[in-house]
């Protein structure tokens, strides 16, 4: 049993040798290329001119603290009003205070940069940087828009900035996802969101790091390096969407949008308590994301969506692309409207304390102990003990979807990072079209329990810990439990941050974990709060396939009661 | 180029032999099993007891007509309200009033009953008659809910008599298809949709038949044999819900549910002057359906619809199922909310005359030019003329899609129906795993070329003919051009009756044919009015996928204008 959030090519056994091949790259011979090492020196070399002198900050005031999430404030390149701006606000505010004309665009779009480019220094979270053309972009709407009052109807994400994973298109730039056979070739067309959120009125100012082939628990590649996590640099900043998850940490975005196949907006959110929500595949325009996994798998499905540093930002975001109609923008999107429902009667939460194959940590088990305690007390929320069918199972299939999956890396002669040959999936066997229609019908056969479980106990969303455990220490993040069981039925899920590791947080003993030696050998990874210092604490809420929008409002009641907010 | 409605399993090539094996039967022996015939008589003989003998109808009455429409109303069984009932209201009417309590549930059922019963002597369309238990079930809901006024608040199809294709399952009675092997197997639970019908208050009184395999143009099968177009018995009723049409043509019904995989909706109600809808796949409950596929083949998949006499009864159906969130029923659907969506602009018709590879026969193409020619006359509706693009490539694909369905066949050594065989793709080769990879990846291609022709012309449907023909002579529906390239795209359809053949409808020059020989052949087989005496002339109009709720609304408006109905 070794679910993943990543996958590796079936028919490449990487074992035998820790140099990826470059048999897939598409564009250019190995004779034509350089060095991978010549690559990313000249990519690095470029990046970092795109960072204004006068927003670096000197290594010394950083690189000896293992949590960096003062820095940005005590830095002293943020003014008074970027800080306000950056510090303040989710983006629904932030929004309101744009389309009111509080600030221009352009200083919202500054301070952004700026705060992104500290956030980059601190931990390596950027890929593409491309301040310039959002400052212009900025001072444009802010010139056929006016200022305070704004003239004209706004445009519904007026002048907000949005950062992007690094597999989305953005016309101009590389969409490298940290291969060197992808650097210098910019996109010609912005991916089918990238061109949507233009239009909404956003300003894209920047992409982020993820993993060499998009599918570790670790934002790391031979061209951009790894992303670090600013709570804890010993720890893992997750994958794939890390550098999202560091970025929207450090507040140098509050929007960004990643991908998940199998955990890879919930595992960073997991790892930087950001609100990271996984759409059922399609709502979300998905077209143009460049993802390496071979066209045509039609098995477990990527699907786009929002991290962000409130719940409501992650509706926002679901909300208004749904109201622009995607379909139009994409043709491979699920149509579904966004209808404003209205709650009807009291919320019925199914509590899952794990998934019968892996035991949650100590931390994780008093995160959601919490979140269950201060939700009993709540007169409009009924708790629900289940227990969920089969897991052991669907994750052994899952793994065999995924070996379907990545048979498209680029390459060029690069080392495998440490997390993609930790996964220890590099020679799983592959299927034959028989054996894909039967992983077709059984997992058809586990909508049908989880169907069940859904209706015999009449409950609207799930509530368990989004994964086993926290963040872990560099390259440990091996196995993509409980995240991938909702990429394989496709039911939409939010990571709610509610705590972090605390002192009380002691490891325990072994024999907790009961579900045999895999489950020990996750549960032994936790040694206590020393190692797991301000690593934060989270839950998930799971809703129906297609019912996202019935999610986010229980959620949204969910967050309001643990939280407070 | 032989696109086809229906799928011959590729694993055995039927031209090498006449009789079909028995390896699939899932349930008996072929040494346990009767001869097909013995089954075939049995099963007809308990049909024909399930007649009460004061409602057959002498055979001579009719034997001898080719058209038999006017039959029910003079044959004498039917007292003036039955008549009325059964004659003068589509579903929306007939369902206000028995809301208004106008008529008892068992004065409804009783006569539709009488009418069905007439209707399947005449074309032999029904397979499982189930008159009693309906009947049975009326005089509950009359006792429940009293009558006239009614007491409490009516479910929304209260009382409505509703008919459902053999393959859905219905608890207590058989789901042969019209294989000996399945005869003699009562269900033992409904398919989700006749499940949901029931709750919603119909009345399921009888299931329709379907050809062997339910894969082709003509419903007929050794078990039940042929059902005859009540029109001209020298044309084929359509298939694979023929049972359907034939049944609603001679009004024993006014509501009826298919399946689609190929045309299988829209092909019997271009034969029978039906309006049929094939909704995108997953938008009606699905489960439980023995379509006789191999499970797991997600390529191109069936999708369950209305068939009906109006086109706002195809509307009611599908409001009222998703009204009933059938997400709850069936872990299979695609949950998209009915939105009660208001028209915002001029409507803009995508008109294209044919698909490119087969030409229209000329009273298609008169059928389309007094479509075309009303709808230009309207200040509310603009014509775009269209070509649909690379259609000789994607019916190629189809049917390598087809061929990965049909390899379930159960069988008790009955021969090959003429249709099954006249088909021609019995020896089809299959695919690997790659091959369905491909296959996915081209079709993703044409979601995106048709994505395109939609969103360049901006246009919100497209209407042309539903097929290059109507009804043909027996036998000879062997190709499903037109209807199979919307399953392929998953693009809703929906049939509406315009016209018949008409005395000026003579047939022209081969040389109209100008796509090739196969386009030849097709176009040939019109040889003017006498032998397409009284054949349905109809148009389609195709939406946007899941834009379904859209697809009606605009067809209503056409229809409207075309039917002046």
């Amino acid at each position: 049993m070794n679910p993943t959030p990543d996958l590796i090519s079936k028919q490449q056994n990487f074992t035998d040798s820790h140099f990826l091949s470059t048999n897939s790259c598409k564009i250019k011979m190995p004779s034509e290329m350089k060095n991978y090492q010549v690559i990313a020196a000249e990519k690095k070399a470029q990046q970092w001119d795109k960072i204004p002198k006068e927003w670096r900050i000197s290594p010394e005031t950083f690189q000896d603290a293992n949590n960096v999430m003062e820095i940005p404030l005590k830095c002293g390149l943020l003014d008074e009003t970027e800080s306000k701006i950056t510090s303040d606000y989710d983006a629904t505010a932030l929004l309101e205070k744009l389309k009111a004309g509080v600030w221009s665009v352009e200083q919202v779009t500054v301070a952004f940069c700026k705060r992104a480019a500290i956030a980059h220094q601190l931990t390596n979270c950027l890929t593409e940087i491309f301040f310039d053309t959002a400052i212009e972009r900025a001072k444009k709407l802010d010139l056929e828009y006016g200022q305070k009052p704004r003239g004209k109807t706004l445009l519904p994400l007026f002048g907000l900035p949005i950062s992007l994973k690094d597999s989305y298109q953005v016309s101009g730039y590389d969409t490298s996802t940290g291969l060197g056979c992808y650097v210098d070739e910019p996109a010609e067309h912005n991916s089918a969101l990238a061109a949507m959120l233009l239009d909404l009125g956003a300003v894209l100012y920047c992409k982020t790091n993820l993993p060499q082939s998009i599918m570790t628990g670790d934002s790391d590649n031979n061209i951009f390096g790894r992303t670090l996590n600013p709570r804890n640099k010993l720890l893992t900043a997750g994958g794939s969407t890390g550098g999202e998850g560091a970025l929207l940490a450090l507040r140098g975005s509050i929007l960004g949008v990643g991908t998940d196949i199998g955990g890879s907006i919930r595992v960073p959110s997991v790892c930087n308590a950001i609100y990271g929500f996984r759409p059922s595949v399609g709502f979300v325009p998905h077209d143009g994301v460049r993802d390496l996994t071979t066209p045509g798998t039609d098995g477990i499905r990527s699907s786009a969506g929002p991290m962000a540093t409130s719940l409501r930002d992650c509706s926002l975001f679901l909300k208004t692309i749904l109201q622009a109609e995607p379909w139009r923008h994409d043709s491979t999107v699920v149509s579904v409207p966004w209808i404003d429902l209205k709650p009807t009667r009291k919320l019925r939460i199914g509590v899952a304390q794990n998934d019968g194959v892996f035991t949650a940590s100590p931390p994780v088990r008093r995160g959601l102990k919490k979140a269950t305690d201060l939700l009993r007390g709540n007169d409009e929320i009924e708790i629900i003990p289940i227990n969920l069918p089969n897991v052991q199972s669907h994750y052994q299939d899952i793994i065999s979807y995924f070996t379907l999956l990545g048979s498209d890396f680029a390459r060029t002669g690069e080392p495998v990072i440490p997390s993609l040959q930790a996964i220890g999936l590099l020679s799983v066997p592959g299927t034959t079209l028989q054996g894909f229609f039967d992983l077709n019908v059984r997992r058809a056969e586990a909508a049908k329990a989880y169907h069940k479980l859904f209706r015999d106990n009449d409950i609207d969303v799930i509530l368990m810990p989004p994964a086993p455990h926290t963040a872990v220490p560099l390259d440990c993040w091996t196995k993509a439990a409980y995240t991938s069981l909702w990429n394989y039925l496709d039911y939409p899920a939010i990571v709610i941050p509610v705590d972090q590791v605390q002192d009380i947080d002691s490891a325990d003993d072994l024999s907790n974990a009961k579900f045999g030696p895999d489950d020990e050998g996750l549960y032994s990874l936790y040694t206590g709060p020393e190692q797991y210092k301000d690593a934060p604490v989270c839950i998930t809420v799971i809703g129906y396939r297609h019912r996202d929008e019935a999610l986010l409002k229980a959620a949204s009641v969910l967050d309001s009661v643990i939280n407070q907010v």
